[in-house]
Parts: C-alpha cells; structure tokens; sequence
C-alpha cells in the first residue's frame, strides 16, 4: 500500500525544493536590501487570536484543534495576527519605525483550486509606527523591487493602488450614508462574483438609485496609470479630494516605479481593518488571482492590546506569483547547488586517499563528492560526476602519493595536473 | 487586553531569527557541500500516516484535527514518514543512491520542558538505497562536519555509536531469547528513568538472573574511544562478531572523525525501526538530552509501500543545539544583516535626491537606508546611521547637484568625496 500526502499540500522533491529555496532566497534578499527585518512566530497561535480581526466567521476556515488542556488551537491562516501580538507585547522597548518582514507557512481548510491550496508560504512585510506616505511608497517598492529582481516588467503585471478615503468620497458624494459605508466597500469588493441584478440591488439598499450605481460601477471599472492623477480627479469630479494619493503619487514617483503602477478605484480588499492605501499586485492579463495585496491599517495594533500605531504592509504567496513565473517562461530550469568536485580513484593505491581527501575538502567549504561504488572504471566515474553536473573531476592515480594529481574541468573538458595543495584554491576560483 | 503565544512555542524577534537563519544557513550549506539535496514535505499529513511506524500509541503525542471532508490529520512530530512516503512513491525514478536533507518545523503535544518544546526545527538527513558502511559513516561525518561548522569540537561533544547487532549478540550471550530482543532494547532504552529494583525485575522477566543484569550493566555503562575496538572486543568477549562496527571503525578512520567518536553499547534509540548502527550526540557532561540521534533502517521504505531498500540517517532539533552553544560562548553576538549605506541629506536642495538614490542603489544589490525623519540635521542623522550599524553613510549635500558626494566610513571614520557613480563600485568593495 502506498500512501498519498494530503489535499492541497505539496510534496518538494529536490528539483521543486530548489526553486522555494531560490524563490525564498530573493524575497529575503530584497527585503533586507530594502532596510527589513526578518521576524517569524509559531505555527500555530490559539484560536481567539484569529477572531480579534476576523470574528468567528473565521474559524471554519482555519484547521483548528485541542491541546491537553482543551486550549483551542489553530494554524496560522495568516501572519498578520501573529505579528500584531509580538508588536503589541514589546511596542515600548522596539526602535521605531518597525520595519519586518517574514516568511510564514499558512495553512487554510479550504477547497484547493488554482492559485489556492491548503499550505503555501506568504512573503509579508510591514511598516509599524509611521503614518507618513513615504512608508506606503516603501512597501510598494519592495514589491517592485521583488518583481524585477524575479525577471517580470511592467508589461507583466501591475501594482493597482486605491485609497479607502477616495472611495469613500465618491460615495458618500453619490448617496451613500456613513454608516452604510462598510456594507458598501464590501459589495464593491465582492462585485466580480455577483450578478449584475444582484449588484443593483444590494447597491439600491444602500441608498443608491441605478444612476448612481451605473456612475459608479464605471468608476470601478477605469483604471489610470499612475502619473496621470489629474486625469483621475477631473473623471470623478473630486479635485482637491484627493490628497492623500496626490503625496502617495509623488513618492511613487521618487522611487521610480509609476510605469509599475496604476489607479483603480475597483480594488477594495475585503478585510475591514484598513484604513487608507490598499494595493494589489495582478498579471496584467487578468486571468489569475492577485499576486500580493495591502495597504494602510492605522487601528489594528491597538485591537490587539498595543499602544496606538500606524501601519502599512503586506502578503505575496508563492502560488500564484510561481503560476505566473512559468506562464512568462521566467522560473530557471535548473538551479540545484551542484558539486564544486568530483573525487575519482584511478588506481589501487589511490582508493584509501578518496575518503580523507574529500573529508578535508568539505571542512574548506568545498562540494565534493565520490561515488559509492567499488570500481576504479574511470569512464564510468567521470559519467557520474557529469551527470551530477560537477564543475571539476579530481583524479587520483598512483602519482597522488607523490602529492600530484590530476584536475579535469568537466565544462570545457580541459586536463591538467598540478600538486594537491592547489587544488582548493583552483576549485574556488571558478566557483 | 495583550495575547499571549502558545505555550512551549517561540515568537522570533529579529534578534532571534539572526541567529536561527545563522544556524538554518550552517545546516543547508554543510549538507549541500557533503553532496545532500533538500526537499521538504507538508506542515501536516493524514493522521494514519504517523500510525505505519508508531501504532495507535503516537496519537496521543500529536496535534491532530479533522479537515470538512472528516479526514484525520495530524501536525508532523518528526519527518521519516513523510520521508519514507516520498521515496515510496517515486523509487523508480529517483537516482541511487538518494542523499536527501530537510529542514522542517516538528510539532509535538507534548509538556514543555528545558530542551523540549511543542514546536522546533529538525534538520534531517538521511542516505536511502545503500547498505555500505561507508554511508552510515558518511552521516556520522556530516554530523561532525556541522559541528565543528559550529565552533564545537570533541571535548564539547561526543558521538556515541553503538550496533544493534552487537548489542542482540550480548544479550543472546547472557540469556535473552530471541523472541525478547524488542523487549530487552526498550528496557535497556529506559533504564536511566527506572529505579535500580525495577530494572533487575524488568531483567529476570527476560529470563536474565543477578549475574547477568550486572554484568550487562557494566557494559553499557562503559564508554571505548573509536579506535579501541579491540579493547571493546576484548572486555565483552565477542571477539570476532563485531565485523560490522570494526568496518564502520575503519570509515570513521578514514573521514578523520573518530577523536569526535566512541563506543557506547547503551545507546539504543527507543525506535523499533533500526535494524543497525545507532548513534547520538551528546555534550559531553551528559547534562543535556540528545542533540541529535539517528542509525540504520534497512525495512522502512518497504513498511511504507516501497521497495526494500537499505537507509540510514538522522535527525538533530535546534533547542539543545542551541543551548549547548550557549553554554560553551559559541552563539555569535550580533547576526543581524546591517546596512552597506545610509543615506543623508545636509541641504534643502539634496532632499529630492535621497529617494531615487536609495532605489537605485537597492536595484543594484546594495542594502541601502535612510531616515523618515524630516530633518537636514546631518549629526542626528549620523547617530540613527551608526544605531543601525551601517557600514557608510552617504552625505549629499549641494555639490550632488554636479554629482559630487562625501562617503563616510563609520568604523574608521575616515570621509572623502567622490562622484555619485563610483559609489555602489566603493560600497561594495567592503561588503
């Protein structure tokens, strides 16, 4: 009998281990760059930390379980509760303004479909104690920063940037009351997966009349690059109204990155806790899920016992944005660390020497490997070393115990011999 | 109100993750250079997954759950059955034999304790497919390998090998019969937590009288250097039956590692899967539990629905690791990824200049900061750049209008002018 791991997990054989690893790597390298920190926390954190945010609506959607002491327990669906508790728990000893970043597993009971599975890995960085623009700007750029360090343009995808305090203009502006005002960003945000007969209605219960709805859902539906703000503020009749992403546009700028950026007002982000700056990061197609989203949650720290402290930031999964890297041909075929050295015994009196020799090499840092078999065939090693793609074979023959060995680079087939001594360094030296 | 995190889990600050990346970082690279791959697995498996090796008696040490569909799953305790799983379902394919390392989080329901938490990293390791002593000394290397990776050497640490044949071949000698073995390893595995009078009882039930309890006690309590095995031979009286533990000796040799090594006949592993070698790693005042512990398995794979195939290897958790590390003084101070370069503004007309600077700078690979501080203040924005332990500071000041900018060093304090383009070249010379 053999057995299967679980739905909408993923087993990582070397070949797939090695593009997390490489994928990992990039978003620790750029996040560092980028002047953040790299936190983590448990993998799972006790069910009540998952209703602060989400209400009990949640807890169907986390695998929750019980401890000994009947603690209710469950893993991490997502990082940000985690990180508004270690915020929380050391805000008056942390140097400000926060800047981290993490790399969590999160795991959600839900029906694995593309771009969606139950364990995936989610790059998160945030900002904790500025509210000014230029730490919105900053979490943007690191997200663009990321994408261009994965080899994806501008013409690939697309950082789409709304504003909740925009939004909120425009509709107070077309009818819509104050206190309908979360009921409204949540229609909006749910509008792609509704009818149109729904949408109407649900928006006719907010107070809109189907003037208004139409003016509206064509908001909704316009994007504008960024730079051309002004453009955006004539088509809603809002000038003046629009300051906050007026400062946001001007920092976008600063950075470099508005070819990466456009407005649209349709990007809501269905969780209620933020505040200000929301963005996404989509293929520009449209076909897949989002690649990332964020934005500006000013109260949040607070809900969790902290001290009052703005905060922006974000989550880019590895699923969807690896779907999208092999669609544009950009993951990298084979990036598996492969062996600096292949050690060959070419004679009798060379096989007690294989083992120390490659013993030694390793305590210098180098990749050296040997084979297992019990053969001086030396056609036959020199195969196993190319086909675990070794840079170099070292071959030992009767002169190795006059220190004189033998140096092959398996790229270009070159031969030479030279004592032991310099065999390190000439390894290194390609390296 | 503040939450707290799980009990027996760790919430990692940055602090704390720089040394959990150094450690993670220590881990993959000595695996790789000793020719490992990584892979990885699924946080969580079916739950009888775990039963295959374990029976019904591990569920009670797991964290286990149900998803909506009832299927029972289970956070992983430990990785061979994900291993084993893994293999099994693609031996045919997989080159042999397979060297595979991973480097999972392990969750167990277990009561905290010094060097035992709920969750911890386990970096694995294990070589499937051969049964030559060379491979179960290769393991015994990497681990030696890592240790003094680490900073340790043998009079910090000592692996203790013993051979489960060796030990059945005694306990054949002084009277246990064949169809007792299991029962005498287990005893023997816990004989450190029964009083005196409970083990000699637990002995006779093995048919073994006074005489032998003694004398078998003598032996496990005795230690022989690696290279003494004729001492060993000689003091049990099997001269000539321990074939297997003199070829593994003379590997131990020959990879140079056997100061780090001796022989221990207590070591058992409680785990009824090892068919061989058993080994641990100790510090060597015995005051700490097991750092790491692993042996031969040569009927696992098979157990899990694949081939018969031979495998040895090992696991080692980061909690005694990195106690012991501290013990000795060998946990670095300060890991934490510091800025190449801070940037400055010291005039109005520079201010402008900082943002595209610094993501110019950070698209070129360097770690480059600045202040979100909205001062021209140059002394105070030294001071945050020597807080942040940044390498340089980059001073602009109006001459950046013709290119001109002053690089301070903040180790040697030595300051010069240069043009803005030779900047990256001269900040990452030092990197």
């Amino acid at each position: 009998m053999k057995y299967q791991g679980p739905r909408g997990t993923r087993d990582f054989y070397p070949a797939q281990m090695a593009w997390r690893n490489t994928l990992t790597s990039a978003w620790r390298k750029v996040a560092i760059r980028n002047g953040f920190e790299e936190i983590d926390g448990p993998t799972f954190e006790l069910l009540d930390l998952y209703k602060v945010k989400s209400g009990e609506g949640i807890v169907s959607e986390l695998f929750h379980f019980e401890d000994r002491g009947g603690r209710e327990l469950a893993l991490r669906p997502e990082f940000t509760p985690t990180l508004a508790r270690m915020v929380a728990a050391e805000a008056n000893s942390l140097p400000r303004p926060i800047k981290w970043f993490c790399i969590p597993n999160c795991c959600r009971a839900e029906r694995p479909q593309r771009g969606r599975l139950r364990e995936f890995l989610q790059w998160n960085a945030d900002v904790i104690g500025s509210d000014q623009p230029v730490a919105d700007a900053e979490c943007i750029f690191l997200l663009v920063d990321l994408l261009a360090e994965l080899g994806l343009r501008p013409e690939h995808v697309h950082v789409k940037i709304s504003h909740r305090q925009t939004v909120r203009h425009i509709l107070a502006k077309l009818g819509v009351p104050e206190d309908k005002m979360l009921a409204a960003f949540d229609l909006l945000d749910r509008r792609d997966k509704l009818q149109p007969a729904e949408f109407t209605a649900g928006a006719a219960q907010l107070g809109l009349d189907t003037f208004a709805v139409e003016r509206f859902e064509q908001m909704c539906r316009r994007k504008y690059p960024a730079d051309d703000l002004a453009h955006l503020c004539r088509s809603i009749g809002l000038d003046g109204h629009l300051k906050d992403l007026e400062i946001l546009n001007e920092q976008l700028r600063a950075f470099g990155i508005t070819p990466w950026c456009e407005y649209d007002l349709g990007i809501v982000r269905g969780l209620a806790y933020y505040t200000g700056v929301v963005f996404e990061v989509h293929e520009v197609s449209g076909a897949e899920r989002a690649m990332a989203g964020g934005g500006r949650y000013d109260q949040l720290i607070e809900l969790f016992g902290g001290p009052s402290l703005p905060a922006v930031g974000f989550g880019m999964g590895d699923v969807v944005l690896t779907n999208v890297l092999y669609d544009k041909g950009l993951i990298p075929e084979n990036v598996l660390p492969s062996p600096d050295v292949f050690v060959v015994p070419a004679s009798e009196q060379a096989v007690p020497r294989i083992t120390p020799l490659v013993a030694e090499l390793r305590r210098q840092g180098i990749h050296a490997r040997f084979s297992y078999k019990t053969t001086l065939n030396v056609g036959k090693l020199l195969k196993e070393a190319s086909t675990v793609q070794a840079a170099y074979a070292l071959i030992l023959d009767d002169r190795s115990a006059g220190g004189i060995v033998s140096l092959k680079n398996l790229r270009s087939g070159e031969q030479r011999d030279l004592p032991l001594s310099e065999v390190p360094a000439a390894v290194m030296r390609n390296k």
